[in-house]
């Protein structure tokens, strides 16, 4: 006897909402996660687009009740982090590096993490200056001047709530526009307290004990700048935590899980949903579509399995 | 110019999602529904496995949470049934049954509709003893008999909530056994009110202007028998409202419209999300995830279009 049906790796909304799933149909189901339960969304201020809350709804809070809905009906949590997969006749272990679990299936639910921008003075500064997480950290920033480099959806979204706190944020977008949607725009437009540079590469981070300046480079004028700011938020996109999956699921270039639109992968026991699946629009509303979708395929797979 | 840049067929969670999206971010968007705005959801008690709502949420509720967050930002709502959609070079034309309307993009979201036994005693019985959503008509067989026709998730659904009012309800499904989820055959077991029959079939639905009898025939032992009733409500599954679409898009063998990973038909205008697509698991959550990704390719094709 396994220890679990479902294994599921990966404590956010995908992950839960297979877990509410598999939980309310009685099988006995895990949530592993490396650190947190309730996901990325924890670190969102308000979401406006998750269908069912017409004032929109805090992350913290959506997060709390997706854990709270999933562990009513008895799914297992625990904090631990997944080194490897293994496969046996009638079993597969999922290895952490405490312990392991034996499973019947493995829904792979990871998400994905922030990209950094590669460039000298990140690492070192990274809490001294250099943050990931406006709603996390902004509060340090209270009254200083803060960069936010990325001018995607994410990037401008949080440029949008650390102006609340902060005196002045700059966006600085490589490309030679922000590629945010309308609405947030508008936003920042009639925000006095944003400013906007596009076409500006980041060179370097600059400072020794704390965030200084930035190193900048104008791309069409080849010019070199410098900035001077307090903080840099950096917002330049997400990469899949698929690293231990190498050689056991096919992945695309990018790292990011091969699927079809049952959620299976190549593997016959292991199914993936959300941010880490390639092609995911990385919308909260379609991680929870295709934890729905694992966790039905699981069900069907858990049958056949017998 | 046209009337909006996106028409979306039909007022469910998925058309509300697209719509909410799209409203969002700034796009002129209509939306349809041949009667009211909430779709399906509107008649189920209590949902449970929508993620974000630890304690469950009334599908009147949710549905109006959704329909409140895509008016906030600006959706336009129209009550009107779709006949046809024609194809002009530059534009799309959405023809109803009192007006029409011209548009760039078209998402089609008409969901399902419940099917009918198609037995004798059936048409002219509905209203009549004959329902087809517990929430909706369940009040008026207070203390009386209701046979509930199919032994799926949503049968075994109503017939849990009809037990609540009715004196006894009576499962009666085709197959061997219910096939329910573990959770709802658990609650089925429990309830000394509810009484289950397996391997019937209906032949006939007995009454003059009252239905007074279900006539049945075991699949065993090939006997009919009468059973008297004072309500029948069927539940043997859905079927696509897509009758208008034949020719225009491509449709499964059952009449679902089929769609790729961006919900995109063979149609270049016309995209579809929701329980109307082929090969869809007819879940909440799987409905506000195609509707999110019809949204985002729409964005994407009224960009290209210019």
């Amino acid at each position: 006897m396994f220890d679990y049906d479902v294994v599921i790796v990966g404590g956010g909304p995908a992950g839960l909402t297979a877990g509410i799933y598999l939980s309310q149909a009685n099988y006995r189901t895990l949530l592993l996660d490396k650190s947190s339960f309730g996901g990325r969304i924890q670190n969102i201020e308000l979401i406006e687009n998750y269908p069912g809350f017409s004032a929109g709804v805090s992350g913290a809070q959506l997060a709390s009740e997706m854990v709270n809905q999933a562990t009513r009906y008895g799914i297992q949590l625990e904090t631990a982090e997944v080194n490897n997969i293994e496969f046996y006749s009638n079993s597969r272990w999922v290895d952490c590096t405490e312990k392991g679990y034996s499973t019947s299936m493995i829904i792979i639910a990871g998400g994905c993490r922030e990209k950094r921008l590669g460039v000298p003075g990140e690492e070192k500064l990274v809490g001294r200056g250099v943050f990931f997480c406006a709603f996390c950290d902004g509060g340090k920033f209270r009254d200083q001047v803060v960069a936010v480099c990325g001018g995607g959806n994410s990037g401008v979204t949080e440029a949008l709530y650390l102006a609340k706190l902060v005196s002045k944020v700059i966006i600085i977008e490589l490309l030679p526009e922000l590629n945010a949607n309308a609405l947030l725009l508008q936003r920042v437009r009639e925000n006095p307290k944003i400013e906007v540079k596009c076409g500006i590469k980041v060179e370097e981070i600059v400072g020794d004990n704390r965030v200084e300046a930035l190193k900048l480079l104008d791309i069409n004028s080849k010019e070199s700048f410098v900035l001077p700011v307090n903080g840099v938020l950096v917002k330049i996109g997400i990469e899949p935590n698929t690293e231990y999956l190498k050689g056991i699921v096919t992945l695309d270039s990018e790292g990011h899980i091969i699927v079809n639109d049952k959620m299976e992968t190549d593997n016959p026991y292991i199914l993936a949903a959300g941010d880490i699946i390639s092609g995911s629009p990385r919308q909260l509303a379609t991680a929870v579509g295709t934890g729905a979708i694992a966790a039905i395929t699981a069900q069907r797979r858990l049958q056949e399995l017998g």
